[in-house]
């Protein structure tokens, strides 16, 4: 792990000789190690704290729906918040079993008068225009929901939220994120698109024209934030704005799969150095997402072949990241415990 | 992964069926999903309970020791048992987080007189001879080390534990479970030996020789348990019985790294089919374990770079498991939700 100028080389050193000093052989809680390091270093701290954590799951509805380019018909989208909303997801069972407080926000889905009691209704629009004919959003938009996503970052830590996770739901929105990950990085669309969620080979290969279309409607090439708003969702504009702030108030966020690290791709781009606050969970099912997780230099914790998202991956996740605290926390020193060194 | 033929087709089908009808692309859930089945069918259940888990760590020293083969002198694993007593170890950290009742069995340390009060007590003799000269159990030492394991393992069910945890400490046992390896498994010693928890280049050199001799002085092929009798330690023996008597009672296994696969090992080719009882935590910075793991056609869950032992691997596994679980029993399905599938 390279670090972030903005984190104390000093600390580093002294994270470093404390987990050193616990008594196990140098180095053999592997990235367990690293991750206390990470931790500490985020919250600027010897002693971190990972006790109360906070998932925000963002969802939203894509005009390039429209395209028909995936499995699942986009009343999916409104469904899934309603089942987030009763606790029957897999995010909602994750959450519950690991502690983590989960909250759920509208961003703007294609039904303008769905509203739960439990669900945050922030929604900007009835969904994203289809990025294959016109921008996705407008600037305007784009801006609005990253403003949504960091208010909410900002309130969670208030609340004493010490660490964070992003997750998401919206039909669609791997075309979305395809889209922008083919933009930022450069990459042939062809490798930038998987099965998503479950999409056929047909699905799969007009997912591939429509960004071809959208990419050309560009012409000209695009800064992250331009390629946000042209292909991006409310969702993923809201977790870049999540994710800038978290990163500002020194709170480490779990990030999930493709999307999710769409998101923190724009952001790191827009911001270098920044991604060294975010916690990547798992090595995504989506073929795409390892030229993502290589271009943000990130070694994800888990790889169980997950293609869910939610922010499922990233509620596996916590459980590693509150044992890595405790190591470093609870754990006795060779001097404490008169344990010979070698 | 193939099943064993003492489980159910028709709950695997029945799991499968229930796991596909839940509120998620079918499949989005990856190594998660197997999992659920593979509890479902050792417990042969649709609706496990993994929520009483109890991890024992099992205590011994080992003759082989005498060759230097070590980073760590032998008096660590007495001090480290005192660790486990007083809860300083890394494995007593993550037992405590993860709410797994942790049990430390003294198997036969190198000191007869050593006792704590929270430290099982069932030692053997005061640590095995070296096998680089002659057996490291007798036969009936073997025998009743396993037997304490299979009775641990069966109070612990009595006592309502419905996932256990296997882990280890002995100074030495990474020499003892390469030459088994070796032995079980035709291998040429210098491919089963690794730096285990810090070994020089000059150490893993002379442990390869140590193994080379031991089976040369043995000269004829091994079985399983000839092999855990002339080169195992306490602590592989009283795992070997823990894991086959948690099969016949249906209750699933974590195994940890390195030395817990051997037992594994061990237990797989004595009783064929037995391992798919048995949850395989993760991937051991030790090359050795993966091909270990492909004999056993096991995917472990995490790769963290782990080395040290103690059960550290099974315990921050644990969580992953308690999820899986919880998919199956508390999500919604297609129809209870009212959600649109593909």
């Amino acid at each position: 792990m390279t670090l972030a100028t903005t984190f104390s080389l000093e600390l580093a050193e002294k994270l470093s000789f404390a987990i050193d000093d616990k008594t196990k052989p140098v180095g053999s809680l592997g990235q367990i190690e690293s991750l206390a390091i990470q931790i500490g270093l985020i919250q600027n701290t010897l002693a971190p704290s990972v006790d109360n954590p906070a998932a925000f799951v963002f969802g939203a509805d894509h005009g390039v729906c429209a395209e028909g380019v995936n499995p699942f018909p986009q009343e999916v989208t409104e469904q899934m918040l309603a089942n987030f909303a009763h606790g029957g997801a897999a995010m909602s069972v994750f959450c519950r079993v690991n502690g983590i407080k989960m909250n759920v926000v509208n961003m703007g889905i294609a039904n303008p008068d769905a509203r739960w009691a439990n669900v945050l209704h922030h929604a900007i629009s009835n969904g994203t225009a289809n990025f294959r004919e016109q921008p996705a959003m407008t600037d305007a938009q784009s801006a609005e929901a990253i403003q949504i996503g960091a208010s909410l970052a900002s309130q969670a830590v208030e609340q004493g939220h010490n660490l964070l996770i992003v997750g998401e739901m919206g039909i669609g929105n791997t075309t979305s994120a395809s889209a922008i990950l083919s933009s930022i990085l450069g990459l042939d669309p062809k490798d930038c698109v998987g099965p998503g969620t479950g999409a056929t080979e047909q699905q799969q290969t007009l997912k591939i024209k429509v960004i071809k279309d959208a990419i050309a409607r560009v012409a000209s090439p695009l800064t992250p934030m331009q390629a946000l708003a042209e292909f991006g969702g409310f969702e993923i504009a809201a977790m870049v704005g999540f994710l800038q702030e978290a990163a500002t108030l020194k709170t480490p966020v779990i990030v999930d799969g493709f999307i999710s690290t769409v998101a923190a791709l724009i952001a790191e781009k827009h911001n270098p150095g920044l991604s060294q606050h975010w916690i990547f969970a798992h090595q995504s099912a989506e073929p795409a997402h390892d030229a993502m997780l290589q271009a943000l230099s990130a070694r994800p914790l888990l790889n169980l072949q997950l293609r869910l998202g939610e922010g499922t991956g990233a509620a596996l996740a916590y459980p590693l990241v509150k044992c890595a605290v405790a190591m470093l926390n609870d754990m006795a020193t060779f001097s404490s415990a008169g344990i010979s060194a070698s």
